[in-house]
């Protein structure tokens, strides 16, 4: 356990003050911007975030916009999810690859207005491969970081609290879809999305004025609903099979390999070829491990038999499961119910491969 | 100060376990990687690295090889310097541009062989611009991160430690060129770089069978020289005037206003119209700070007269110089000597202008 040090680079949000005051107790590093990583520790956080509803700074979601007439086009040349199929409120996971068709990032993006895009990132350097495309490509389109910072409310009773702050029309909001809902008299852009499975929303503050009193204002209106101040969390995630860039996929890894296989829709933009001709031999799987874990700071090679199959990519400990919990990348000859060996830091572990994740 | 949380994503280098063990209390996150940022605090950590020789984990100072025949085109149109210029054994100080002439990274590039770039990169996004700057461009290159883990070498006794080491004739290799040297018989590409105004040497670690053996060995032969685990210091580098990408510039900052001129060799590159019309009304300037300075971790506006004239972007207090020492972007109206009040988050520091950096 060490500090992380903090300076200009290492980018403050418009709610860092408020995360601090609110007992941070671990931060991570996202898109170089601070991104909460634990308050009370994953078990209880996990616990909380599964009964009531938290506020989460993830401003380092960072949007990139990409603007003008070629927006689309360009747009639709950097994925192989069909865009043309969305609607207009609809939010959309696309994957993002290179020539290759390994996986440069997996954001969110959508449409806050015709001709725009915002592209909500993982970790990862997607803004200047969307620049230098735009640049060496001569799409008619400015491609830039806008200063959109997202603010999540994830939990079961996140539309309680959505509720009594936006108005109760938040609650027809479908999945994955977003619209605009009135706060202090201003449209706020929201989406049904966010980085857990209990459910929630996302806002996209645009201005720093309207940061600490939508935080002030959701912190208030949700104090007899037990809100509090969270953030994603690694345990709930992996029992959801939720992937982290940067932890379980890289730009080794093709959607197919990921699982991602129905987002690819079309083969006419970057790495098509190469995933059209892609004969994949491994894919991500659920692992469950036995007794407690050391920190995933690593990728753990998995064994059978005491041949090396695969690779634990993000593991925890769940309490509701009483097991570890873990997302593995593994041959496809290996089958749910193999039973495997797990290298860890702290020496080898007992588990076995799942077919599928635990939620 | 808060807990650095650990993950796959936040990637480990060859030495992190090195560095936990040398006691290292705090780090930093630079390329998605760790960079450890103290060790005894900034103050004992920078009055050792002053009088001794460290050894430096700058791991996170990622390499994109750039390797085809279109290399060398390719690294010219992103670069205002005139790569032509250079000798084979020479590092080169290369700022690189967006299309509006803001700073995307200031790497030290160099090439280990013919028709092949190594860019060793600042924190940012670099590698997925130049991937696709060559994606779009149609340049017959290959672009990605090779696994090469710098090691640096920093301090007066650098070359006693690196002598003893690499043997005697590194001794002559000359302020930013790079040579191979032996180690354990194989040839170690290294270089008279490093972010520090100590002197010193990085060592272009390539395979990580080396690496442990390697740091192992400078701890060894460097005993008698008070040889510690270190790393990049915020004191020193401001008192050296060493510039921070994502600190002190950003994709806002020209290589103008960021004193950078000398590189600006040629319009021919990306940015190069705008940079040959540019006009630049600020500057980076040195700026002394009276008494004690909280951690800048934000932008502290610059007031003179009640006006603001600028931003304070990176500070530390210096003992050797007895006050605080500050790098600061300013309207070149306003001159050296002028007294400036200075807005922190712990209250206004008075503070004053100045031509040049302490050393």
């Amino acid at each position: 356990m060490t500090t992380l040090a903090r300076s200009n680079r290492v980018r403050r949000t418009w709610w860092t003050d408020a995360v601090d005051a609110a007992g941070c107790t671990a931060y991570t590093v996202y898109n170089r911007m601070m991104l909460p990583a634990a308050f009370e520790g994953a078990a209880v956080d996990c616990a909380h975030l599964k009964r009531a509803v938290q506020v989460w700074d993830v401003a380092c979601e960072r949007q990139v916009e990409i603007t003008g007439p070629d927006a689309d086009t360009l747009m639709q040349r950097l994925t192989p999810r069909d865009l043309m199929q969305l609607d207009a409120d609809q939010c959309a996971y696309v994957p993002i690859c290179n020539h290759d068709g390994g996986m440069l990032n997996d954001p969110v993006a959508l449409k806050p207005r015709p001709d725009t895009w915002w592209v909500s990132l993982a970790d990862g350097e997607l803004r200047l491969w969307i620049e230098g495309m735009a640049e060496a490509g001569g799409y008619g389109v400015q491609v830039f970081e806008a200063d959109v910072q997202p603010l999540a409310i994830q939990g079961p009773l996140s539309d309680d609290l959505a509720a009594r702050v936006f108005g109760e029309e938040i609650r027809a909001l479908r999945f994955f879809r977003h619209g605009r809902f009135p706060f202090r008299g201003r449209p706020m852009l929201i989406s049904r999305t966010g980085y857990s499975k209990q459910g929630g929303f996302e806002i996209y503050v645009e201005r720093e004025a309207d940061a600490m009193p939508l935080w002030d204002a959701l912190m208030e209106a949700g104090s007899d609903l037990d809100v509090r101040a969270g953030c994603p969390n690694l345990i709930e995630r992996i029992e959801g099979g939720m992937l982290s860039y940067g932890n379980d996929m890289t730009d080794l890894d093709t959607p197919f390999e990921l699982g991602l296989d129905k987002f690819v829709q079309r083969y006419d933009c970057i790495g098509g070829d190469a995933l059209r001709d892609h004969v994949s031999d491994r894919r991500i799987m659920a692992v469950e491990m036995d007794g407690p874990l050391p920190i995933c700071d690593r990728r753990w090679p998995i064994l059978a038999d005491g041949t090396r199959i695969g690779v634990i990519t993000s593991a925890a400990y769940s309490l509701d499961y009483g097991c570890g919990v873990a997302i593995g990348m593994v041959d496809r000859r290996w089958d749910a119910g193999q039973g495997v060996e797990i290298v860890t830091q702290d020496g080898s572990k007992t588990g076995r491969l799942r077919e599928r994740f635990w939620r």
